[in-house]
């Protein structure tokens, strides 16, 4: 895409919402759009929407609005959803198996091959088809595989041993959500789940009602 | 707190994360902090830092910065963390049992009391010390432990059960894992945490890494 300058963390976070909307409307047949009615939908300001999408060329028309189905497809396409992506987990407790059981990802093109675990316990279980693999598998795994993304749901003090492994094999993406900040070299494309800091959110607005707004 | 205009969300959602770097400099014996390195540390700008900040009261000295851990323990009563929040959560299978097992969250204030399910097989298995209890006890359980905070970790097919029961009881603020949108009453704080939207923040930065920036 030819852009001249970055697009800020806060317009992209805000996309695959944008995105989820869209789809919203799309499966209630709905074919048009304002970015007034997405100010409702999201809570984000009209004038916001549109800045946020005109990063991404012009998708919508004065007076009519956006076509809800185009620019879902394009946001998809912005958002690598056109593709599929070959996805391992490397922690097979809970977190790990709620992440593979989770129809969701597969169904967005993320396709999970395996996941992998030091337990003896866990080891040659499945959990759907996928088998849990010795964790001194992984890094030839991925190798084989071409695994270009790389899911962390493993204790905190086991995340920068994995990331390393990931590192070294070429995983292109880390998926993380152990509570550790991972040093991996720049190329590497790292995206954290922070679930604290989404619960300290629900317990600001505990405190200060008056900022709520639900989207 | 005597605020004339809503705080916007995109603002609020930065807080946690200043909090958990401060906390991070603390536990490094760092006593002082300037925007900048604040900046550096979490990848938004220095204006932006300060701007954020000067919204509940100016922490920081020019030519000093400020204190890290004054900064730290007023950005924990903003977002409420000086308090202890009752909570449960329905859905004890794997993503309920790995919420239960994450000690960040009772280190935090909040104090897991019991988990639901209606799956025979798990009622009666204990998680940690908590107890795996037939959500049929659900609404009587929130009432008797005064219980503020509900944590939905069911199938998507089941949350708005949930939520409605969360409702009834008189909870005050929803944790949702499950991908739908719940429709609550307006005094109800609902704080969803959407995984798809961070994978897809992934996929974005894979195919445009550019505009990558780690932090």
């Amino acid at each position: 895409m030819d852009r001249d300058n970055k697009v800020s963390i806060t317009v992209i976070r805000r996309l695959p919402k944008y995105y989820r909307y869209l789809g919203e409307l799309l499966r209630k047949g709905i074919n048009r759009v304002s970015s007034q009615e997405l100010s409702n939908m999201t809570g984000f300001t009209a004038s916001q929407i549109r800045q946020d999408l005109n990063n991404f060329g012009g998708f919508g028309q004065q007076g009519y609005g956006y076509n809800v189905e185009e620019l879902h497809t394009q946001l998809g396409k912005i958002l690598g959803l056109d593709k599929v992506y070959k996805t391992v987990i490397a922690g097979a407790g809970n977190l790990g198996q709620a992440v593979a059981n989770y129809k969701g990802f597969e169904d967005a093109g993320f396709k999970i091959l395996s996941l992998f675990d030091k337990n003896p316990k866990l080891i040659g279980l499945k959990i759907r088809d996928l088998e849990i693999r010795d964790v001194d598998e992984l890094a030839d795994f991925i190798v084989e595989n071409e695994v270009e993304i790389g899911i962390i749901t493993t204790p905190k003090e086991n995340a920068q041993e994995i990331a390393d492994i990931y590192m070294k094999s070429g995983i292109k993406g880390i998926w993380n959500f152990a509570p550790a900040d991972l040093k991996v070299n720049e190329d590497i494309i790292i995206e954290n789940v922070h679930l604290n800091e989404s619960l300290f959110t629900l317990s600001y607005f505990l405190n200060n009602k008056s900022d709520y707004v639900n989207s």
